[in-house]
């Protein structure tokens, strides 16, 4: 297979590595300030009765969080995956395994993606470079991806930015539209499609809705970028200030989130990129999101326990249900119908 | 009774403490920043004819200033309470008593919040919060808090944001509206409904008024933050950083003054939240109301002297008449027709 | 006289004092930095031909700079008034005299505001509070202001905010418009009014035209704060801190130019209030303004020498030329005719 | 020739000194970050097909840079141009030289203009300051310039305030658009009018194309400021600050290439000012230039090595071709019809 890399061990290390000591939050934010939900001091509701219970691509979920693609292949992300999926089983969330195209390609280690032991009953999503589809992989190669780790929904990740900013990229994304479709079409799960935080634009999703895509994660810019993570990998220094430059690209998920919303009415959204608590939630959700998902804060915790990744997801899911209660909504679809609104700060 | 609770006056000597010692601003400003007056450098007025004289509810004022809900329960609080009701007497302000919860439940303690005799003339207000009317509450207890200390009208405050973000909190807030209405048709006085810092916004006003209250108190967000409070009151971490996330919630008072304002334009309106002298005083009138309530710069000065509050007041009367003679406005009906200018600053 | 006041000149040297050790800027920008000029790469122009001359109230001056209304009254000042009016008739400058209140009541010291021998050709101003004319000032002691430095025209000053934050201040404003109608029709010389650093608005313009002045000084914020004056001079810290709340108050001088330009299209007007460079003179006469008036910076050189008064009016004389050339305006009334863009700074 | 000016090389000596060690950047900003371009997570491109082939005045170059205008006369200045030359060749890059004045003054300094020989293949251009049409010089010696280097077309740039701060300065600039006119219509190349760092507006440009100039480069604020430069010439305290004043002066580059192409949209644009980096140079095209220049940048690297100036190209180079497939553009023409989004940043 042309795209066979023998450093994408080592690369997925770095890029842990990486994520885990230095700071490579994005220079934009995730633009959720710009939006403020108007308090209601009387929600003539009980708190005790506030339900997080949702529902995605036909599953339910104990709350509409996702713990976002990340990891696998190495034995630490192995843990870190377990570690995930305990918690994501406990509390009925979604969660997504890292690219796995270290175990297509070194079969061996495909172990540390099989969460589904630890979380039975999970929203699970597989996950692969798009752009591996213009280098030689096929809907079979997805499919395998699906089966390795039982799951139920297999994400694309798009990403040609950080592929450009790799000196050993796969950059020929020509025609990658038109093999996105022949996948969607013919595998039997659900497919999503989503960056990995310069966003969705309006444009690109509506391209991605007509060739048959089942949701898209906007994965916008605020949060992790890669375009640091990158930079702190390169010897180079004129390509790390190039990637330095970069740093304040892409789409805050905000924005992303409000034109995709607008543009692709119908379609399941999931929003990524920057969200941090369960106040940030719930303004993906009144902005039209389903289901909201968190790399960076869950890849700290779970590096450290389980109960670390527990301790955050009740913060999380504490917030949000007061945040609910503030402004007067019980159920996650009441969330959705509240209105958000926009602020210009200075 | 359902809501009685055996810590409430450990936690108000809490309250009290972290409001003299911490830090619990909110981090929103009440939004009178963006409203200037326009100077006008021929006010033909005589300073000396300057008049604060106001009525509220019927009663008059010497002017249109109110020592807002705050204490009562413990011999400090019973101090303080002395010392701010001799210089509303003094100088004819209206006042609030804190909620009288405290000593409905243990009548031993109702003499920290009997100032009658030290006021013998001023307005002044019962408190109690109108969730207790979901905790077996009734208008006879209402009657009691009233009678209790001779006021001439109720205030039940509304506070579901802070109820829950303490783990004991009060937070069965349905039904919540009909039992007020009970109150408003029943109970001999006018009823007043208040937040406590986030805000009464204009769907909540109308729906107040529905139901018959006689006046709002909009306390806005800008000056005490409960959530802040609540914060230095915890013991868990997680719980206080998710108590930290709402520094920055609430309808600062300026704008939750204009909307609630302009959606019940004959209601009588308090100001509050985040109030600091005179010249913000002045510009709550001009936006339309007619008594402003301020709450922690009361309780610093009362916990030092009845000297140290006079002095405030007098500080603040002065702003006030300054600012009244620079617009040329004589009388307080006649500050509330001078427009305020919106700017936007950077 | 009742306004007779003893401690007039002890205030007089505090003023001036205060004004040169202190930090008396208000806390408004004069709101120029919000109008820019469009570069002309292209002027067409010869930079010796430019022309600064001006005309005001009929008289023709070398350049539209007015040396603002500032001292007089006791030695010192009196050097001040000299070292500024020889400079002024060197650079065919128009320039006012402080108040002279204290030289009709303490004639002895009118020596100190007499600056005609010094200044034979220049516009020169009287200069005294309208206010006076509510404590017993008639025409009659205008006309003796003017005789006394042989001026040509009166100025009468408006300064509400000021007396009222004296506790000694006159602010019996009652009245005063109908007793400036009176001067304007009587007295032989123009009347000219101002403010002090507050601002004229655009209603107050309008009813001073009525009254017939002959033209009006904006005096708006940006530059000497009385109120900060003032404040420094208070041994009572409550009232100090009142008077530190007025450090942001008044019309900026900018936007006060604007809306007097509009409200009364006819008027001479001068532009004074935190003025400080040929730049910012430039941007006034293309706003509107006639003649452009500073006092600070005039003030902190006459302290020093005349030679640095005459250096002072140099550094803003070239840098108004310079400004001239670069927009492609070879007159003054070529300059008033350039559009300025409104630009929003952040 | 009544121009003729003995200190001029001292001086030009002077500019490269002060600008390769002082802070001589403007306060304003390029404008540029006003604009963002919208991310396309599905270029449908392949990266190593991205052409930055570009065309200018009927030359064909690599990529559309342009070495702005700078130096030539001294030595040193001789060898810098050698460095840039042998990289613009190297590159297909355009070339201006600096102000050939001197060597028209004295020829026996040609020769450090001359950089043909290395690059025989660059768009090359002449420059002399149009000004000096106004004292002296004629078509003819416009020609000698553009055979003196065997260059394409000729630069004829416009820096009024420049001349204005110069105490020696050529500010005679009245009559100058017949003068440019003659040039144009006589001349056998075509020819270029530029600013030097404050921009030309819609109506010079207006103006400049109605008398036949072949292209303009807008050359804005934002980048090297040549008042900052000459302030740091000056001995002369008043003037340095009258010099500091205008720091802030002139057209922000995006908006002068914004309002020009609005102006003259059939015209080719060449945009500097500020521009650092290929990000920038980016959207300059986006924006409508056709050709997008760089002073400052190419000096500091010229003035270390040739090699230095390699690198830099290749940084920019990179970042371009990088932006380019983020935004899906295969080539220059393509990223011309991208649209940028405005942005208000705070
Ligand atoms: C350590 C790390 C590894 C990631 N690996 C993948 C990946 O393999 N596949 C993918 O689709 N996204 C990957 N992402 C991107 C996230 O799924 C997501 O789009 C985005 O980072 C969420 O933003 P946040 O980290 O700001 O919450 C990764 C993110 C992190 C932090
Ligand atoms: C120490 C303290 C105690 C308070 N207790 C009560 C209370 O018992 N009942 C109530 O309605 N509001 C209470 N409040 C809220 C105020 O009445 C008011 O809504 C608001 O705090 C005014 O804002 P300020 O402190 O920024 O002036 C309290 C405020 C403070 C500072
Ligand atoms: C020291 C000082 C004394 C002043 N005295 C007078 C005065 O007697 N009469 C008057 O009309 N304005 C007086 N002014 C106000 C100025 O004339 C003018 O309105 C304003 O201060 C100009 O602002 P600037 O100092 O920011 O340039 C005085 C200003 C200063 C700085
Ligand atoms: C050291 C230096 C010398 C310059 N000399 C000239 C010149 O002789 N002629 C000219 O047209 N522009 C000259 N310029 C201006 C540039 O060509 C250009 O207009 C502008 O500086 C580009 O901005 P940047 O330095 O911010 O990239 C010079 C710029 C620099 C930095």
């Amino acid at each position: 297979m042309e795209g066979h890399d023998p450093d994408l061990q080592l690369r997925k290390n770095d890029h842990l590595r990486i994520n885990l000591e230095k700071d490579v939050q994005s220079e934009l934010s995730n633009g959720l300030e710009n939006y403020v939900f108007e308090h209601n001091a009387l929600p003539e509701l009980d708190f005790e009765d506030i339900s997080l219970r949702s529902e995605f691509l036909g599953k339910v979920l104990g709350a509409p969080i996702l713990i976002s693609s990340m990891t696998g292949g190495t034995p630490e992300a192995g843990i870190i995956n377990l570690r995930l999926a305990e918690v994501a089983q406990q509390y009925g969330l979604a969660m997504g395994v890292g690219s796995q195209r270290a175990a297509l390609q070194h079969p061996e280690s495909s172990d540390t993606f099989k969460v589904r032991r630890s979380a039975p009953d999970i929203l699970l999503f597989a996950n692969l470079g798009a752009i591996q589809l213009n280098y030689g992989y096929k809907v079979e190669d997805c499919r395998r991806a699906v089966e390795m780790i039982e799951a139920d929904a297999l994400i694309l990740h798009l990403n040609p930015l950080q592929e450009a900013l790799q000196p050993e990229g796969n950059t020929r994304f020509r025609g990658l539209l038109k093999k996105i479709e022949e996948v969607c079409q013919t595998i039997e799960v659900p497919v999503v499609v989503k960056e990995v935080g310069w966003g969705i634009s309006a444009q690109v999703a509506r391209r991605l809705v007509e060739v048959g895509v089942a949701a898209i994660d906007v994965a916008g810019a605020g949060g992790t970028s890669w375009s640091q993570v990158e930079m702190y990998r390169m010897q180079n220094q004129s390509r790390a200030r190039v990637a330095a430059l970069f740093r304040g690209w892409g789409i805050p998920t905000a924005h992303a989130l409000e034109a995709v919303r607008k543009a692709v009415p119908e379609l399941p959204l999931i929003a990524s990129g920057g969200i941090r608590n369960g106040l940030e939630v719930a303004k993906c959700i009144a902005l039209g999101a389903s289901l909201v998902g968190m790399a960076g804060p869950f890849l700290r915790a779970a590096a450290k326990s389980s109960d670390e990744v527990g301790g955050l997801v009740e913060e999380i899911l504490l917030a949000l249900r007061i945040t609910m209660f503030s402004v007067g909504a019980g159920t996650i679809p009441a969330l959705r119908t509240i209105p958000l609104q926009r602020v210009v700060r200075s």
